[in-house]
């Protein structure tokens, strides 16, 4: 099937935001997503974009059963590691479900792979939940190495209340 | 004692690098440490900066045993939640052994957190290694929460001829 890589524009944001939510709710964690279709369009389409973003689009002919034709999309950033130097992060990965087995998520993995290593990355990050085994594997075919597993890194963040208090300085014990 | 946090500038990056070692060999990983100071100042210090990054300074009458007057760095980027929006993801936190105790990692943290805040972060994010107890019990008294164990996310990179491999479209099984 014709399928074609793009990067994400503003007027895309509402479709993102459609799949964003879909894979929250594979990921069995829908209430964890926050933000709007709005957030995602400032975020990523200011002077500073936060995040960049691919989305796989299919001709009109081959749309969705519900009609969409952005079925997929990878949205990714450049950080930084004191080890290696710069690093691309793969925040999302997603094609819904009825255009899968198709090779649309390698070419996305790909892609964003292809940007890493034209700005000079040397590593492609990404965290993956540990019951997700279908995920696993197809990262693992790829090259990837489990860190948490192997050398015993976790993944922690602050926020809400706690976050507001240590950044006024009202440090915890 | 008195200690200025200040944002890092170019001529600080040797300083910093000496510092990204002795991290490193606390890990007990110290070859993994593959950047010098020169990329370093090229990646953090050109128009579009990969991190941002904090620096502790004593005044010449407190320097350390071996001469140094800049004692502690904080390195952080901002990063992004296709759930939450905004996040600030702190890299590294180091305080040299003989300043620790006085509250130079907190004041560090605490700094970055208010960079988060004031960016309309609503997460830092950060990763520990798990035999590293001090640091988890400092991270968890300031409200940190484990992902990894809570939710299981785990932590994945591809690097080296698998990253390559993967650029050009060579994709794996």
């Amino acid at each position: 099937m014709e399928c074609v890589l793009r990067p994400c524009r503003a007027e895309d944001c509402a479709e993102v935001m459609r799949m964003i939510k879909e894979l929250a709710e594979f990921e069995k964690l829908p209430d964890q997503v926050q933000i709007s279709d709005q957030v995602l369009r400032e975020d990523g389409f200011a002077n500073d974009p936060f995040y960049r973003c691919l989305v796989a689009e299919v001709p009109p002919e081959h749309r969705s059963r519900d009609g969409h034709t952005v079925v997929g999309y990878g949205l990714y950033f450049f950080t930084y590691s004191t080890w290696k130097g710069r690093n691309i992060y793969m925040e999302d990965l997603y094609v819904m479900p009825e255009f899968r087995g198709k090779g649309i998520g390698k070419k996305l993995m790909s892609k964003i792979a292809e940007i890493g290593v034209e700005n000079r990355c040397t590593q492609l990050k990404f965290v993956v939940l540990d019951w997700n085994r279908t995920a696993i594997d197809f990262y693992q075919g790829q090259g990837a190495v489990d860190l948490t597993t192997a050398e015993g890194w976790h993944f922690f963040h602050i926020e809400g209340d706690a976050l507001e208090q240590l950044a006024q300085g009202h440090l915890g014990h």
